[in-house]
């Protein structure tokens, strides 16, 4: 097994090979795609070991997002064909300016470098990453959970044949075999090796990071999304924004997991809310809402009180913590006090409610009318995504082929000096 | 004397006065440098202090770097008003996408929030940073060094002074009293209280704050910047750049420390830069400039024998290392195994070479034919800077406005669920 830094020189070394092929990008591209789908057949297989050793261990909705079926590698080789039909992100004149002076100042996109990712779970973000980082005239190097391990291992062993067959280093895309702590510390700390780690897992992975890492860093994913019900808002929009933010997929980041509501609307709207999230739902045999309640919610709909940190907790589950407040400027004070940044959405027909909430509200998105749940790199229009970015320097939100290029400044003169 | 966490908290608690008030930011800046104008004689007086108790313990480079004059004060309030007159960062509409659901999504500039800086010697930077800071929507929290205690604390004040002339709370501008290491050590773990932090000094300052931040935070200066004069360029050109990058400002991080040169040209050109750099020099009075060379620049011209460490040292001197290199690709080799990602430039007349040089260095500015001295914000035209940063997430080079924001996702539907 490879030693971190071992991978990471080599990953390193294989770079300029990318720098100055950017012709070549799109072809490998579609041979990785081919590849996905001629190795098949070898992949399911891996998968399958996978799938089984996992479980005894881990639950259905895990093991729904372990297995692969022809359908997800095809789609995973189709994801692969959209990312090569985006714009290059490479190259780009972000400013150009010529100086009195006659210098041409041209700021350019260009590849970050080496890009890092620790991951758990599913296997299609090994293609993904590899993939987008690809795209963008990045090398990377891939650290996926011990429970994907063979799956993971399988796709890299097919984007690589696809390297090759593009005549490019498979060494572009590294794989860490370690899938233990050590080896995502190691990646943490390889400080001049690493231009770009991102850490996509739990609360625990990402404030290792935070604490630990020597490397940049984008910390990702963790959501407590709210949505404001404000008292001119739509209620029947209101509970399908509500009920499909929270129910459509409770494990994900952007499932919403407060729900706040104005005073003035709080004795009609929140009995609907019952009715919806609660009894509708038992009566047609769908998963019911656990509602946890501050003390003026509580006063008017049945549920659970809510505790201390309920305000403060990324469910992921049937949960949701509901508040009254009394209007817009508290709905946005309780979001700064206990948002994590990822998503938040006001639901009104006020113009200047809605104003008000996207200029002061300061998450990754913001949102009139609609649910959380569009954040997302395909959902934005950015191909797949590298993870949502919750912190605000370098990348914000989803991040696409974009956020994984820098710039520099290009010069020219004809003998300038100062 | 506050702590740093209570100054902090203070600044962050004023932050909520400038958003939504971007009409007023330009009055707020009109009305600093006018109180920078009025309250000259004490800012002078305060700096009078300063340089007198500093007269002992540094040189004269040091001293001139911290003292004020009239004319400095007057040019302080002047750059004010340039920032004042660059367009705002805050609020661009960076991409706009309408979805095919009718969602439409747009990605917009804001301000990062708080940001913190320290920063050492020239007091004029804490009315850049302040200004800069504002003009942008972002509070500002300023840790200077304790040679400039009080001309800092006076600036400041007048800034405060202008803040509330335009009715804006003064607690926008922190000012960290204490100038021990100790309170540098707690901006960097403010965690949740900066959203950007800017080390602006010595390599020391920087290293401490990529090993314990815990804060965003962006890595500046250091800048071992390489001019590569190949077998094509114009020599007199070569010889004013170069004697321009090495010795216009020494002190500075974009200034030259090492050259590369052709070995085509080096037995013709290398007498020709000795000449320049020490003879002529000499004769005129000059500081000659102490040549440390590899053996094969050795071979032609006297100097003394570079160390082992001579090609890896921000010299801030008037010393230069110079090496023989086989051609482009080997300047390039030798620029990605010793700098530090600042400013290189390759002087040639050959378009071939610029355009390799210009692709594979990875440095904030890549130059062509002309000196690494305008690695700078005023000389790319960005207004006054920040700092500039060497690393290359979020901003790379020259740090204006632009890169004292982040952005959000402002998107608005009408019922939307996914």
């Amino acid at each position: 097994m490879k030693d971190t830094r071992t991978i990471l020189r080599e990953t390193r070394a294989a770079l300029g090979a990318l720098t100055g092929a950017r012709a070549k990008k799109n072809e490998a591209l579609e041979r990785i795609a081919a590849r996905l789908e001629s190795e098949c057949a070898a992949i399911l297989e891996a998968n399958r070991l996978d799938v089984e050793a996992a479980r005894t261990a881990y639950g259905d909705v895990m093991l729904d997002r372990l297995t692969l079926t022809p359908e997800r590698i095809a789609g995973m080789a189709r994801g692969v064909r959209e990312v090569a039909a985006l714009p290059d992100p490479e190259g780009r004149v972000l400013r150009r300016v010529e100086r009195p002076n006659g210098l041409v100042i041209e700021k350019t996109s260009v590849p970050l470098g080496v890009v890092a990712i620790i991951y758990e779970s599913r296997p299609n973000v090994t293609a993904d990453a590899a993939v987008l980082a690809l795209k963008s005239g990045n090398a990377v190097v891939l650290r996926g959970g011990r429970e994907a391990f063979r799956s993971n291992a399988a796709i890299v062993r097919a984007i690589r044949l696809g390297l090759e067959d593009a005549g490019l280093p498979p060494t572009l895309v590294g794989f860490v075999e370690d899938t233990d702590h050590r080896s995502a510390n190691e990646l943490m700390e390889a400080a001049g090796l690493v231009d770009l780690l991102i850490p996509r897992g739990g609360a625990g992975l990402i404030r290792r990071c935070v604490e630990n890492a020597r490397v940049p860093c984008i910390q990702t994913g963790t959501g407590i999304c709210h949505i404001y019900v404000d008292a001119s808002a739509d209620l029947d929009q209101a509970l399908d924004i509500i009920e499909n933010a929270k129910t459509s997929r409770p494990s994900v980041c952007n499932a919403e997991e407060v729900l706040l509501v104005h005073r003035d609307i709080a004795a009609s709207f929140l009995p609907r809310l019952h009715d919806r999230l609660v009894t509708e739902r038992e009566v047609r045999g769908a998963v019911p809402v656990e509602l946890r309640l501050d003390p003026r919610a509580a006063a008017v709909i049945p549920g659970v009180p809510a505790g201390e940190t309920d305000f403060d907790t990324e469910f992921l589950d049937y949960i949701l913590a509901v508040a009254v407040v009394d209007g817009t400027e508290e709905a946005v004070a309780h979001i700064a006090r206990h948002s994590t940044g990822h998503s938040e959405a006001i639901l009104t027909r006020d113009g200047k409610n809605a104003d008000l909430f996207t200029a002061r509200v300061d998450s990754a998105a913001v949102y009139v009318n609609a649910s959380t749940r569009f954040t997302d790199g395909g959902e934005f229009g950015l191909g797949c995504e590298m993870g949502i970015s919750t912190q605000k320097l370098h990348a914000r939100g989803p991040m696409g082929l974009e956020e994984l290029t820098t710039y520099k400044y290009v010069v020219r003169g004809n003998g300038q000096t100062r």
